[in-house]
């Protein structure tokens, strides 16, 4: 067995078209054209007033592994001519990429990333790239709504169980990048450094009550002889009322915290505050989980609760599970091009982008214009440009924002939109994107 | 670089509860007691009249990495007692699985997966179990609806760019298992062998137009001489017809097919499809995609198409990205257990199942009855046995079904449904579950 640190190859997750693209390209001598690949959301997902960008770390680490190993050829020497199996082996991206850094807000038609290589190094990377960041994004934006929310309460993600096994990392990060504070997820402890977090599972008490009855107390005497009077107490296996008396009768007015799973988390966050205090156990956080989501959470607002625990609708983006990114050929030899056909019509040439905002900071438009244009000036807004380098000649940058620095960008992003960008209700972009020049 | 045929440990890929009610458990000596876990789903998503059991093969591979080597001790070593890693050093799963086979059809309530062993060394295993099966049976779940809407036409999966890079692949498998024909995942192609597919994107035709205009033809000149007339060409970049009349007059009336990915493609495939007769390319076939699901799928029953390329909507499970299952314990040293609280109350004790169908094969209903008991019998219908066995004292059992095997089982259970079972409009599940003994 290896171990997780050796990097796997990342070069087939990719779309088999990208190579057959690549070798009639190698055929024909079109392949060495220098190219401007852009990534985009054209629209953002239904009613959604923003969107945060997450996944370039994990990008960046992905592209350091893109290269063709014996398997890797193995599997697409099937389908390719031996002349482009060869140009594969030798295979590494020595582009440059720029970009919105992580944990930038974008709207639509932000120009995320902006891929600059020959054709054959840059078509190659569309679909690893889009995966990425049309999970993560996703993820991420949904994540900075229950922050949001949540009014600065505690917020864990737990929602490993409810996506594969490998995007349940990926999303404890993007939820983390968006202000989450801790999750359950081993793996994103181990590869991303998020904190770690967890409180137990109903299968705990039922394990220690047999056939003589319920013995929740048993089970919680358990937990905390090893995880000590700071743990936080599942008390709804049978009873809220009883078990919210056993824990602390079990584990003193120290104990940490009490969850509860089920029922009107509202209704019962108030009974379980009043008992807690009634106990002298005025310190004990009130965990709740259960099928909360943004709307939820809001809705809690009002009531003694401590901490948030977010599963399913987290990592499956709150009803937008995909970011709806699109990579697109924006140039060619300098020279820019768009497909015309029907509604999806693409700005043709390389772009650059600035968000205005007012002197207190609020952000009032998003300017895209030509990269090799000169930057539109005003008079009224400050311009702070969106786009920074990320990779140079294929290799990353260094100072490029790590985890922590992202968090703080989405968390001052947030704070710099309008009111009503921060409404959970469905609306417009929180500001309009303009195009100029 | 390691290669991905090493295979990585799983052994994370959990939440950190899971090992911390391990800790207590063997601290108190419960953790050897002999438990039964049952997979299930309260309910199917809103409206859906079945579901796909899909993970159980990327399940058994998980399994058999799920071990704690140094790397993985070394993170769970942070929170844990030294005698709890040291038995995890240990651990394997050497406990027994019984379960309906990858490919059955499952309904609210069926015991989908049942695991018996000792606590310790099951109820680690909760989450990776479900986020597999939460996972591809989504997916599955979902492309079949998409496989039957589309009556026999070939489809094609192409959603890799919309999900996370490592979800992709398990999303190829569980769509090719569901009855779809191929995928543009190389991972798939690679890993689960699933057929290969691809045709080319806009970037391919606008590479080759520059400032002197738009060369469509130098395009589709370039892609016939590399993959021969039988690859498909990309005809809506700039305008349909002429992109027609241009592939054809490049290829010959013998190309092998044309894409469409914008545009009414009702419409389109007929103004298309006359086109291409009147050119005599009357075997050429019409390939569509953008934004199909199931819906759309089925609104060109009509349409001379003949291939669906489907990507988003197939891996983000068409509005249901998960299935909902969850990991329950349902016995304890052969005393049944559940939760009583709230509205998630549980029925203890292992279960089997049976499906009871009419003699022309129509299933009628679904009987879950205790394991420990007599299986109920039926004058009127015939009952089929749903869970198989498929690890025994840890190792998985010889001659469970391959993924054709089960493509097989899912098509031959959408036949046995009643007819209102395959409407897509939202509805009740196809058959009630009825829960006896």
């Amino acid at each position: 067995m290896r171990n997780r640190d050796e990097h796997a190859s990342t070069a087939l997750l990719t779309d088999q078209y990208e190579l057959t693209m690549l070798a009639a390209a190698l055929a024909d001598g079109s392949a060495q054209r220098e190219c401007v690949f852009e990534v985009f959301a054209r629209r953002l997902p239904t009613g959604r007033r923003y969107g945060v960008v997450a996944g370039t770390g994990r990008l960046l680490d992905a592209l350091a592994d893109f290269r063709f190993t014996e398997p890797e050829l193995d599997v697409v020497s099937r389908f390719l001519d031996p002349a482009t199996v060869e140009w594969l082996s030798n295979y590494r991206f020595t582009g440059d990429i720029d970009g919105y850094p992580e944990g930038e807000l974008y709207f639509p038609g932000s120009p995320i990333l902006t891929v600059r290589g020959s054709f054959a190094e840059s078509v190659l990377l569309e679909t690893l790239i889009l995966s990425i960041y049309n999970h993560d994004s996703a993820i991420a934006s949904a994540a900075a709504r229950m922050v949001s929310a949540a009014s600065g309460r505690r917020m864990i993600e737990m929602g490993s169980r409810r996506t594969h096994e490998w995007a349940a990392p990926a999303s404890s990060r993007a939820a983390y990048l968006a202000g989450f504070d801790a999750t359950s997820n081993l793996q994103a402890v181990r590869e991303f450094g998020v904190p770690g977090a967890g409180t137990s599972a109903h299968a705990f008490t039922l394990l220690h009550s047999g056939a003589d009855g319920e013995h929740e107390a048993e089970a919680f005497r358990s937990q905390v002889a090893v995880q000590g009077v700071g743990t936080t107490l599942l008390v709804d296996t049978f009873d809220i009322t009883r078990g919210v008396a056993t824990a602390v009768e079990v584990a003193g007015p120290e104990l940490g915290g009490v969850r509860i799973d089920s029922g009107d988390l509202g209704v019962l966050a108030r009974q379980v505050r009043d008992q807690l205090d009634g106990l002298g156990a005025t310190k004990t956080r009130i965990v709740v989980s259960g099928d909360l989501d943004e709307y939820a959470i809001a809705a809690l607002r009002a009531e003694p609760v401590d901490v948030y625990g977010v599963g399913t609708s987290v990592v499956v983006g709150s009803g937008a599970p995909t970011a709806g990114m699109v990579y697109k050929l924006v140039e060619v030899d300098g020279i820019p091009v768009a497909k015309r056909s029907s509604h999806k019509e693409s700005r043709g040439g390389a772009k650059s982008a600035l968000r205005l905002a007012r002197p207190t900071g609020t952000v009032v438009e998003e300017v895209i214009y030509p990269a090799n244009g000169e930057a539109p000036v005003s008079e009224e807004f400050t311009a702070r440009p969106l786009q920074v380098p990320m990779v140079r000649k294929g290799v990353p940058v260094d100072g490029l924002a790590d985890l922590t620095q992202s968090r703080d960008l989405v968390a001052r992003g947030l704070v710099s939109l309008p009111w009503e960008g921060l409404k959970l209700s469905a609306g417009e972009p929180a500001i309009p994107t303009t195009y100029v020049g």
